[in-house]
């Protein structure tokens, strides 16, 4: 199973490409394309349901400002859609939280933090580790590595006083 | 012309409803119908692309939570788009208010105040008014009535004294 | 495979029984219980260390106020966990979004909207349906009823102009 | 038809000059002045009234902070008034936001997002094209234009993997 | 010497009928009026330009939402205006204090409370004991009662006990 | 050693009641009693400086809107403040809260939730337990009896699917 | 009559170094001291309490965070007193404007924008403006000037097109 | 009696070390380590549990985003615990700020200023001057410095004029 990664400008690529990376790492086969709601919508319909045939199981959609990105693409699909707000406009972040968030009884989207690129990728791996045992494994490897880098920083704090 | 007033679910009807009302009372021809920009994206996408040919000029779009229904609308046509945020979650409308009014450069939806039904209205009536000069003369009139209406008033507070 | 219902409180329970009804008439088997992050850490972690081996495949995790029951549902598991964000206290959830959403790196939590209990249940089901067809034609016909609802609503509303 | 473009004052030119820009790219001619509702209330008055007869047909009021200039502006006229709120303090534009957008019934101000200047730009030529099927015809180009940006975008993001 | 106080509706009269009260109390003349400074902006400025000739020394203006009202009197007078932000949307009355307090370098607005009547009262008296010593002792014995009150509630909460 | 609960107007008294009665739960000795710290500063000031000489360990300090009162307590003390926002307004307690919690370096305020009562007299028994073995013992078992409760709620909850 | 402008930090001094500027510009007498509601409470309340006999009118007072300067000056005097929330805090004078404006019923603070300097003291020229007519008629100058200055401004605006 | 300073991320001891400072320049001994609520649980249950037998008798606790740091900490012990709110993300440390203090009944965090390090080890050493007469005196020496402090700069001000 793929994961589709769409952003909604390319200038939020900087903030997501951690999110590719982090399903890189995790041997998760990721795309990753542009598409906006209000400027493509015919696109990101098309994107979202093309997507299974070429087996996409999980969608990650990123968008700032009025972020209806995440929304429009799970109104078109009953596969998972997990969506980060990007802190794009004077209002930090909180625009697009809201707009991702706060969606109507019936299609729902699975929100991260603000600007929460990686997480989202962990989400889709923890999603498709019911499928794919050693998915699972990984993720609880990757957990004992973020244990451990706790443990260096605490001795590095400990240090300093 | 004719506005196509579009609720995002019949919850709205009874804040939306003075919309309608106002632009009977200036004599505009206006359509309502529900249409959800996730539960039925089809729906709109249909109500918005055919709206031209039965002579519609105008959008009013109305949601709560994260309101993406004027911006869908707006992704789907060139003709004006007026967004009424609606409060509809315990966010007291400001979820909707941003998700309405925060549109990324290219696609804009003249927003409304939080429930701003009749206001929603009037604007629809200033943009017709610019093909018809009798609507304009009606709006004369009805700020005449409003201040009018403040006189009024300002007799029966200053009488409270 | 089951989904475990935690609530932070058993004041939650009228806000999240729309979860474990929509888990039911998806024929999703649900768990419900009440642990508290706070008042009962060592409840939490034996009940998400154990859920596995009782067939738990997705948790959701509701609380209000300094909402971190989902977080700490998170920190001791590696399957998925979704959020819900009560709606508790005097800042009307704008509180239990931040607490649930802004996680760290590392550990996500899939945020659904304020009180989005409905939500909540569909993205469950949304996962598991990776590992069964059958749910996943459950969710299309859903949406399909939706959709129909919506036209419903159409026709009340038109009829009230 | 014209655009009156009026700013609270010379600091939003660099935030406005866009919107001045796209009104030219669209060859919709335009006027940009610096006003203030505070600061000088008669002469926003007299160039209000007076636009009309030199051909104004919509105005774009930008401001910060308490952003009263459009609906200032909307309080003299029955055209109709796009409102852009300024980032110009350190609450970060949501103060221009809410003077702006929140208007009472009877008086409205079309509101764009903060710092939104593109998109009044848009949105006036959105009302001037109900007048002028060359303007129709000319957003839908530039529709067009944006939905190929984004196809270039997409090539280019999904390149960087 | 007067004070004078606007309300932009006469829904406002409830929350503020305290602050004609207290003047009353204070012995200071007080006239009310409703006026809105969108759909009446040349019965503001009238009454506000008028007001000196009718011996009126300070203004009240309460409003609520986009509450520009406090600011278009103080574009048209160089007397104090104290401005009133009232709670009259759904947004809790954080739109009409942003919309008083927020006001450009060069036309201040001395802000009270959101719904904070009566203090905009006494900081008129404030205002006028400067040329009126008696009003400056009664100042000082309305002190004094405040604090004569909360010994009276002190004693009642401690016997609660 | 006493806890000193000092509420800024007797309407808090409802909201605060809690917090006396969890001091007496566990047997340590309070006083309640109201002062402002705007109406009343010489009545606070007094009331801290005595209060070590009657016994007074810890300060709890309850005010809403501007919520000085626990500000202004620690100002004249270096024991132990505890603050409680109280929701008194339309802004939902969100101004008390930044009021009593946004204290500058040098003199701390430990704040408690938004009408925090019982737990402001929690913290205070835990400050107190570093000096009384007894406290800390009682403070276990109410843990104790928090777990149980949460146990049977999780039962009763269970028996409503 | 003087105004005495307290600064609760020396770091707010170049925000606020303009009041003084402003005043000095005006004729206008003043005093700047630093002076902390919560570090020195004993120094804010002796110079509030003597700066009457100084020929102190007007206090204004600034301050960040939870700013509860200008409230314990109200509390010690019944002249006007000013303030001034500060920007100082990640929370973007979010904080210092709330705790300065939403003062309790009986001792009001009449508050301006975050960081308004100048505003503050225009508006404290305005109160000594009552009984020094020579104020009065700079005020109107002032007005006068700044109105220019915005011509000036559209001019160049203007030619920028 | 030690103070143990647990930070959620090693990014926040830049932020925090004033804390620890602080505490030395008391005499209070200090430990500072990294722990974090969701990366490392049983690191911090641990860390919490086994305190007291190190000596420990107050915990500070900083963490930024969903902050829960603080709260389970306090889930394992009946210490008093004392929380930072870290401003880690795009919304300015709102979302530590509310995710710390908005604790549920029967669980208390005494929670500091966003970045607050310093008042967290003040008041600590205020908790611990309970059973040690010096550090009273040194918390009474502290504040007398603090107000020289600002006399000082009350001078450089005033000559500043």
């Amino acid at each position: 199973m793929k994961v589709l990664i769409i952003i909604g400008s390319d200038s939020d690529w900087p903030v997501m490409k951690p999110a590719a990376e982090t399903l890189k790492q995790f041997g998760v086969e990721a795309e990753v394309t542009v598409a906006s709601a209000h400027r493509t919508p015919a696109r990101v319909e098309k994107l979202v349901k093309e997507a299974p045939e070429r087996g996409v199981g999980v969608f990650i959609a990123a968008a700032g400002g009025a972020a209806h990105l995440a929304g429009v693409v799970a109104s078109h699909t009953v596969l998972p859609v997990i969506g980060v707000p990007i802190n794009a406009t004077p209002l930090n972040g909180m625009d697009a939280l809201l707009a991702t968030v706060q969606m109507p009884s019936g299609i729902p989207v699975a929100t991260m933090a603000v600007n929460g690129a990686k997480n989202a990728a962990l989400f889709a791996v923890q999603i498709l580790a019911g499928q794919d045992a050693r998915l699972a494994e990984k993720l609880k490897e990757h957990r004992a590595t973020l244990a451990k880098e706790v443990e260096k920083k605490a001795a590095y704090v400990a240090s300093q006083l």
